[in-house]
């Protein structure tokens, strides 16, 4: 496939100039490198060229000459993926979006947003907060990540559990296709029976069918309270028992975070936080946060989440008495990924399986690296069944790191499968995870999509090397 | 289009019958003619033949068969539609779902639900509430509508203002495609990154790129408690003003329903209900139902309600004080459809608008009525913007409302468009609002609608003559 792509020439770059102006076009050794990769493991992609356009029209000429010519894209956010969606693999254009920085119009009335997807994700919750509103999916990375990055890979986060991934905030796109031509795909409304969802075929969609330059976005009122509570367990799968007991008792957590004892002892470690202490006989942590309007309810649904995961036997609970601990608590769980990171050469899976099997998935990943050799950390979204398998490196030989772990990996993977689950929750596909989309689909689903990839990128110029196998 | 098809011979009739038994095999005149409408106005178009299968594998192998010959085939579910969706336009197979009218599985534990395409919503909605589960979207026809209708039209409903309407429910979804072949289209995951959204390509395609045979829904915990009040206005646009108003104030009704003075009194006489009076003063009314699992929080948020609608010249707010007088009011929105169309011919569009334009759009209805000289009688689902806009031929003249009509028809949908509106809510497009598609959509976006129906159905098989012109 790469052989048959138009490598960058100069007079390549003298048309890209003329598109976005001299400063917007980088070729110097640094930007390249700098470009090249994601926070996808260690890889590295470098482009052949880094572009930055600043409005739709020049994203429409950049693409409509990548399309004649046969030039490889790939648009870029702010490179926080974990599925390597960013990574230039056919080097050609890396298209960074961060020009593209605009809250354009926050309509209260309405409770709608219009922004241009290189805008900070926690910068624009920060807006709207200001206004009374509140747009919920708050990936980790939320201080550094683009919304259009979360829209490309279908984000979630801790709140997804009440209030759902970014897909259901997303009410209409400005998208910039192959060709260059620029459509909508949907309207400024709630509720759309016009047509087919072209919306939410772009959305997820990891910039393999167009490129977002501008998304209207659902609003709902931002709640007034909040509570935090630390629940720690003596059993990693108790915990994980007690997840389902609190929804089928009516519960809906705005958090409802699962995190192993070597995630919590990591991540202290990495933040140098020596207030953490992790009792000996704790094996893991919820982490389980309610929100609304009504303090008093919350207080009455914080005792009785205390009842339920009693009787999975809860240990001591940590109750976040103010802001600065809340934050703590929330900091901690946002680092667990980079501490992860910071202590081995690992590799992360993005599980997800429907709620009550979570306990199931947890135990059957534990034997699988048993079976391996491998150890793993696992953390993540349990009130959405959305686990992250980390596993570690550590003193595994090269060899079996190489070849006996993708085996291990589909095994994972084929597990999460039979429980009703897929491969990938909230990170995408990307690079790292296409080698395993034959678990979850059919040859006949996979021709589907790769027949969508085909109508809408006729010359495989966008995002190339993504989601599909070659 | 038409003469391209194949007509149904003797030969194919042998070879549904072996596919499907002979009883399930229809072509006495009767049956062709009951198959041969829906709820659309007063059209009829008659299948060459009824077939009702029973189970996926016979969908299979009757698609495969009519995508082999050219047969058109028309997916129908209770034919309750109002867009002419079910209408077998180009004769061939009236492919009824229902004998599909299984609940395979209600998973308690993760909240989900495993259902066939026939089964009515309303019988669906009392299976889950009797284990304390919620299905929420419920079009004024639930109780007789199909859960598969409502997923090929992207159904919506009072409950839609709060809860969203039916694709926010759908996790994955089994469809046999033009050709035969089966696949399904996501996972039993509540967030996913796997790959294109088949899932809500297919939600509200209107049966023009697979048939849907198996469901798989989300649930939420059921809330244990509503209030709902009927609040009288003397000024319809005043009344449209107030919505806005309610949300602004942090308020999300759990239904938020307009109906006009005309709506109201003809819908009484119409069921009969002379308890129902309307003062002369009176020229429009909001329904507002708020729930949740508090009885006190819901005493609040209604006389905050009757705060805020006051400043908006509401008259005295009639509170219901029990069921009864709940299911009376509840009945009598629903009845409203039916009653307009008992009154007089008539045409119902399905406009959509961001909540606060709908004033707007309330007056240049009105005002495109007056330049046309016809009168229309406006409800609908206030809260979501969307208003349903009845046009009655009363005594126009046939010559008016054939000719005249569609003009100040396309008047209707410029105006909601450019209110950030669309020309369908909750309705589809169908057969009687494909004509206005190009209001909504440039023709690039109306060319990669039909690339995408032509890579799923490249024979054309598939309710042919919906959503798209020829």
């Amino acid at each position: 496939m790469a052989a048959n792509y138009h490598k960058i020439t100069p007079n390549d770059l003298e048309v890209f100039k003329k598109i976005v102006g001299e400063t917007a076009v980088l070729v110097d050794q640094a930007s390249l490198e700098k470009y090249g990769h994601d926070e996808t493991e260690d890889l590295v992609f470098t482009p052949e060229v880094v572009i930055k356009p600043n409005n739709t029209k020049e994203v429409a000429q950049i693409l409509a000459h990548c399309h004649q010519n046969k030039i490889p894209v790939t648009p870029q956010g702010a490179r926080t993926g974990l599925s390597g969606g960013a990574l230039p693999l056919f080097g050609g254009i890396a298209l960074s979006m961060e020009r593209f920085n605009r809250i354009i119009f926050i309509d209260e009335k309405n409770s709608q947003l219009t922004v241009e997807p290189g805008v900070i994700t926690q910068v624009l919750q920060e807006e709207v907060a200001k206004v009374g509103l509140f747009y919920p999916p708050d990936p980790a990375s939320k201080g550094s990540c683009f919304i259009g990055g979360n829209l490309a890979e279908n984000s979630g986060g801790p709140k997804a559990v009440k209030y759902g991934v970014t897909n259901e905030y997303v009410l209409n796109l400005e998208v910039v296709l192959a060709n260059g031509d620029i459509i909508w795909t949907g309207a400024n409304v709630l509720k759309n029976a016009t047509g087919y969802n072209l919306t939410q075929l772009i959305v997820g969609s990891e910039g393999t069918l167009g490129i977002i330059t501008k998304a209207v976005l659902k609003l709902i009122p931002l709640p007034k309270w909040n509570k935090l509570m630390l629940i720690p367990f003596s059993s990693a799968e108790k915990a994980c028992e007690a997840v389902a007991a609190l929804f089928m008792e009516g519960i809906t957590p705005s958090g409802l975070e699962f995190m192993e004892r070597d995630a919590l002892i990591w991540t202290a470690k990495f933040i140098n936080d020596q207030s953490i202490i992790i009792e000996d006989n704790v094996q893991a942590h919820l982490l389980v946060e309610v929100d609304g309007n009504n303090e008093d309810i919350l207080m009455n649904e914080c005792e009785q989440i205390m009842t339920i995961v009693e009787k999975f036997g809860a240990l001591e609970v940590l109750f976040a008495e103010d802001q600065a601990q809340k934050d703590k608590l929330w900091n901690l769980r946002r680092k667990v990924g980079e501490a992860v990171k910071s202590q081995s050469i690992y590799k992360e899976e993005d599980t997800v399986v429907p709620r009550y099997e979570l306990p199931k998935l947890l135990k059957g990943v534990k034997e699988i690296g048993k079976k391996y050799g491998f150890h793993s950390v696992c953390y993540g979204h349990a009130g959405d069944g959305n686990l992250h398998v980390n596993i570690i490196k550590a003193d595994l030989s090269d060899e079996n790191w190489n070849n006996q772990l993708p085996i291990a990996i589909r095994e994972i993977f084929e597990l999460t499968v039979s429980l009703g689950g897929t491969i990938s929750g909230e990170h995408g596909i990307g690079y790292v995870q296409k080698s395993y989309m034959d678990i979850p689909f059919s040859s006949i689903e996979l021709q589907v999509m790769k027949g969508i990839k085909n109508l809408f990128d006729p010359q495989g110029i966008l995002n190339p090397g993504k989601i599909h196998q070659d």
